[in-house]
């Protein structure tokens, strides 16, 4: 008999259904005033104290003293020795997933547009890559090649043409999968560092860091915070909470695929979200039997426990269109469409991070290889965040140019409506070019 | 004899210009704590108060006491007659300029895509408009319907459903012309609320305002605070500072063209920076005798001639090839190439928001009617900011079908990676896959 202390089931139908999901999907996103306090005292310190800060709180935080900054450096030679003495399997991998997202972001790539408009006035939108990009990855004991590939190859893709790693290590431990990442993706710096104080360093420069123009990348939340505290100055990816999946279900699958996809989720972290949705009451039985099968031989069986016991659920629709309702209102990080025809949901889905068509696209595949971005909106900002792209390392000015012949008319309208604003000089910048040649 | 205290004057080949110019340029960007403190007690206010504390800080802040959240309403028959009371020159220069928005906005739409690749994997990505969209628009006495349409239409024409106009109405007063620009433009709901208290009922909802997805617009220092304050909760479209325009001259523009053009930058407010750039020492001289002649003459004298004072320049500089390397150090939020060839100086040109071609593109024109967006990027912003446009109203999610028969060599790669990263529940998700039909 399944028991409901593992993961909560849920009705859309019962009364009270809309609160207690509100509830299940309440993330806390308030400041914590305390960390606040101490990232704010961090990036004051880097930028004011440079180097010498960046080291001492190097030491200080991840508990190593690298001797001078030139010691923070991981060389290209380092990173391609690593790449070297991993697993020959493990490197093939990495390589074939570097290319898949190589292959996929590429048909992201905008290009300029100049065009002439009936009056003969030209008009257009540059797109240009950023001068220099800072790509944060965590250091320690969740070090990510994935996440090296996923934020370092769509600003290469784009054509930014400085690229700074920056990732801790902790008592001075290098992670070779993170470095051998590094060689594969290609980038211009690698510096062991992490938390706010690399974020400082990107964002203000230290004499031996030039700032960079955007931040992008995973971090604790110290790093969430800096990032936010230092937006305007530089751009920012996006604001990341816990990782979620959403799996809705006809009643077809395997349970046990489904299972395992929602453990991928929880194992992350004690917060992280798994939700399944069916119609199929039976189903949604034998999944939860499979979790109670499966739960205990897994190695992070703590860490999902807690998971699915806080955040997780199982839930019970009259039918798949009010599935795609839910799917709307969770607007969740990964969807999973694990149904006979899931183009048949896609039109009315409008709010998802990634979503995965189909019971063989397992989010972890996702995660590593089939080639779109990882980095995803979580906590419901896909409501109005995408993945990160190569559209987050190009931007755009407007060109505009006006035929000498047909300014006439256009100017006459801007003097109006400067006029109608009470701004003098406006109109008469405009109004100086009628007539002339 | 021009005056050097009316405006600065460089030269680009002397010891100290870049000190000189960084001083020039830099702005400060640091928050304020008492507008922080203030902004951080309105936004709590409202988003506990609801409509009650919205219309206690209109009170407050606006001088006026609307009746109930009803009376912060501005119909839709309000809007049309005020769009039929106003100058019928003003109508149609509005009418026309939101048409050629419009035109210019309309190529900026992202369409959804699909491909397989060659494996057979369906990827892609869908574009989908946000739902709910709130555009601030300053109101009292510097009150820009010319804002309304370059801030609505492009959500308009990214297909989002529902946009919420905001606009302070200090004392109760109405704008005609921002209601006229409203009714062409077309809004959703039109509210008479601003300040702090405006985009905190965007953020949070009230009983009367549902929260919207983004807030886009320009605003005071706390318009601008609050906006920072709630990024996350919502997207937000930039932070702006003061506007800036960066003229780069050969010699060969009539003098008070440009002086026209730097004023009319001048004019926004003390802050505002206005930059001429040319090789030619005799024109920066004539402009300096233009600016001292014409200057006394201008309404808006006072602010224009403390603008010019504090931030304003005249650059030499020995050649255009210099001049662009100082356009992509300035990044300025406008451009205008007022050369005779400025294509040939486009592909070096990095960072501007919007670069005006030739002489006769006045960036007055650009203000108002020529058609790309006047809400740019400032203060260098522009090396990763982009123009407001459609793509700040469209959002991604990224697709992701994988072939049964060919998941067997990416499931396979997924569990080498996932165990690399010691993530137990990917590398099986993955793995279970193998083999299966």
């Amino acid at each position: 008999m399944p028991d409901s202390q593992t993961i909560r089931r849920l009705d859309a139908g019962a009364s009270g259904f809309d609160a207690e999901l509100d509830r299940l999907l309440a993330w806390n996103e308030e400041q914590n005033p305390q960390v606040e306090a101490a990232v704010a005292d961090i990036l004051q310190s880097v930028r004011t104290g440079g180097d010498a800060a960046l080291l001492a709180c190097t030491a200080r935080f991840d508990g190593w003293e690298p001797a001078s900054a030139g010691a923070l450096e991981v060389s290209p030679e380092e990173q391609k020795a690593a790449l070297a003495r991993i697993p020959a399997p493990m490197r093939e991998a990495l390589e074939r997933a570097a290319a898949r997202i190589r292959s996929y972001h590429g048909r992201q790539v905008q290009q300029s547009w100049q065009y002439h408009d009936e009056d003969g006035h030209l008009l257009g939108q540059q797109v240009r890559p950023l001068d220099r990009v800072g790509v944060y990855v965590p250091g320690g004991k969740a070090a990510y090649p994935s996440s090296v590939l996923m934020n370092v190859l769509p600003a290469r893709v784009a054509g930014v043409p400085e690229v700074v790693l920056v990732a801790p290590s902790p008592g001075g431990a290098r992670n070779d999968f993170v470095l051998a990442a590094a060689a594969i993706a290609g980038v211009d710096r690698f510096l062991q560092v992490g938390g706010a104080q690399a974020v400082a360093a990107l964002a203000y420069g230290t004499e031996s860091v030039r700032p960079v123009d955007k931040i992008v990348g995973p971090g604790n939340i110290y790093v969430a915070t800096a990032k936010r505290m230092v937006f305007g100055r530089v751009a920012i990816d996006m604001i990341a909470g816990p990782s979620e999946i959403l799996v809705v279900c006809d009643g077809q699958t395997d349970p046990h695929w489904v299972v395992m996809d929602l453990f991928s989720q929880a194992e992350h972290d004690e917060n992280a979200q798994s939700i399944l949705i069916s119609p199929d009451a039976a189903f949604l039985d034998a999944v939860h039997a499979e979790i109670e099968r499966c739960l205990p031989e897994m190695t992070r069986a703590d860490i999902i426990r807690q998971s699915l016991r806080e955040r997780g659920a199982l839930i019970r629709v009259p039918d798949l269109d009010q599935a795609v309702t839910l799917i709307n209102r969770i607007a969740p990080e990964h969807l999973e469409l694990s149904v006979a025809d899931p183009q048949a949901l896609l039109p009315g889905i409008r709010h998802a991070g990634a979503i995965f068509l189909g019971r063989h696209a397992a989010e972890a595949m996702g995660d590593y290889c089939a080639g779109p971005n990882h980095v995803l909106p979580t906590a419901g900002t896909a409501r109005f965040f995408s993945p990160l792209g190569v559209y987050d390392f190009q931007k755009r000015s407007s060109l505009i140019g006006l035929a000498p012949g047909a300014v006439d008319a256009l100017a006459r309208d801007a003097e109006t409506l400067a006029t109608g604003e009470g701004l003098e000089a406006h109109a008469r910048s405009a109004a100086c070019r009628i007539g002339a040649e």
